[in-house]
């Protein structure tokens, strides 16, 4: 599972980050979903090997701006690249009226489906070959959602020894019992695929936020998640400064929820526009990260536009190179 | 009169070059207009030294969305930053349903009034302190506008020797003849300015093409004109092997209009996304200024992304270094 960011900025952009937007890759390279999308997001995408013509979903936490303005001129632009397959598009219930009203009022005709779906339903649950979606809600001045994206096909590991004690002759009969599927034998034994494989690992679970002032909302869904990307718009005090109006989070905040439950990999994205990656001008991005680390101990990652992290079958976060 | 071009592409963005906007300053380097606006242009004008806070008003040529989608965010990014003052938006009447849903059904709220004019009114005129601006029908898949902007303050010239000869004394009287006041002198005489000032240039016109078929459409705006940007989306060859259906110009039907009405300088811009400045991958925008300056004698110029032009006071256009 990787996670490209492709806007780390609140509200605005800046010289060195868009707003938000980042893209979910799992089931090999060419399979991709998109959390959010604000404005420019397709111009950032022509600078990774991402492409609109594979990707499977997109995903909108909330409706505000910075996470929705970039949706027209993206599937336009899918559309004039040849996109024929439908689009899922997977968020509040408004977004519908919202693209509707956009596409005709700008005389753009897509050549391919939009299939809206509600996020906010009750019932609500997605899935395709290589993930199950849930959504969970959060608080923020409109209504938002995370998005808890699961592993769905775990590789079992074939019990050699085992076939091999009971007699269950080497050939293509293990590469069908390996793939979960029961076989009978030539000699008539059946063979339950589940008694002859182990599941070697636990699922990988990635949690993907919105804007959010209570992380806590997330306890229930971060239980054996591995990864929580979560918005720390502020350091504390510029969130008592700015007060509780916006209804973000700050980094502190985070750290302390995500300590609390034992969370093996935060990143924090979504930082507002005053933070600067070099010191001179304002607030500094490290402060972010200083605050935080002081009450979190697992491991801390910042989010920076481009950066890709790949969540290992081990569990383990790995950086790559851009 | 400075333009500066945010976009120079044609539908969609490329890694080069992005949708159309073009900035035009007049009045002062902190006044300025924006005729067009594709998502990303407000990332774009972080990399000049404009500001949404001196914007006098937004002139949209046409619907498309290569010309609308970043309205929504420069807007929304203009009322975070604080702006209070109201703001003209120029252009077809559907952007007022089109700006209203998107901002609502996104919960932006704007702190400042959009004020809108409807561009393809019959009577339609527009004017500040610094410019006049009309607009021209074109011919495109939609409804879409040239805007034509007239200088209107030209410095009159003091005639000094008449002054002298007439006996009218050197003093704060000239500096208000100068300025179009007429005065009535200590000894009783009535001076009327313009029996001793004289204009010295004619009023610098701009016009700004949407996009259009039919450049001859533009002769009647384009008399006494000094500088016409329009759109060239292909070479002849393209245009014909794309055939009629999107209603742009070719580089070579441009160039023939403006050599035909005697225009002095001619900036292309808009071209298709299939165009490269680099050899290798596809046509190269050389082939569009090739085939231009095949058939137009005057000054042209091709557009690229912060391109800065000056039409100075003499008429004559010169290139700003970025």
């Amino acid at each position: 599972m990787e996670l490209t960011f492709l806007g780390t900025s609140a509200g605005t952009p800046t010289r060195a980050r868009n707003v938000t937007g980042l893209a979910l890759q799992h089931g090999g390279p060419r399979h991709w979903y998109l959390v959010d999308c604000g404005e420019g997001t397709q111009h950032q995408l022509l600078r990774t090997r991402l492409s609109v013509m594979q990707l499977q979903a997109i995903f909108v936490t909330h409706v505000h701006g910075d996470h929705t303005f970039g949706l027209p001129g993206l599937l336009s632009s899918a559309s004039m690249n040849g996109r024929t397959t439908p689009l899922p598009i997977i968020g509040p219930p408004q977004l519908r009226n919202f693209l509707e009203i956009t596409l005709a009022s700008t005389d753009s005709r897509l050549g391919f489906e939009l299939q809206f779906i509600n996020a906010e339903a009750d019932d609500f649950h997605w899935q395709d070959d290589a993930v199950g979606v849930t959504s969970i809600p959060l608080s923020h001045r409109v209504p938002c959602r995370a998005f808890r994206f699961d592993e769905l096909r775990v590789e079992r590991k074939l019990l050699t020894s085992k076939l091999e004690a009971d007699g269950v002759p080497a050939g293509p009969e293990w590469g069908r019992i390996q793939k979960g599927e029961d076989v009978t034998l030539p000699d008539g034994r059946y063979i339950a695929s589940k008694d002859y494989t182990e599941i070697p690992r636990p699922p990988r679970r990635v949690v993907i936020a919105g804007d959010n002032d209570t992380p806590e909302l997330l306890a229930g869904a971060c239980r054996e998640a591995h990864l929580l990307v979560h918005e720390a718009t502020y350091t504390r005090n510029v969130a008592e400064r700015v007060g509780p109006w916006p209804q973000h989070s700050s980094a502190e905040q985070v750290a302390l929820f995500a300590q609390a439950i034992g969370l093996p990999h935060l990143v924090l994205t979504h930082f507002s526009s005053r933070y600067q990656f070099q010191a001179g001008r304002g607030p500094v991005i490290d402060e972010l990260a200083g605050e935080a680390s002081a009450f979190y101990d697992g491991n801390l990652v910042l989010a920076r536009d481009f950066m890709q992290l790949r969540l290992n079958r081990d569990l383990s976060l790995e950086a790559l190179d851009a």
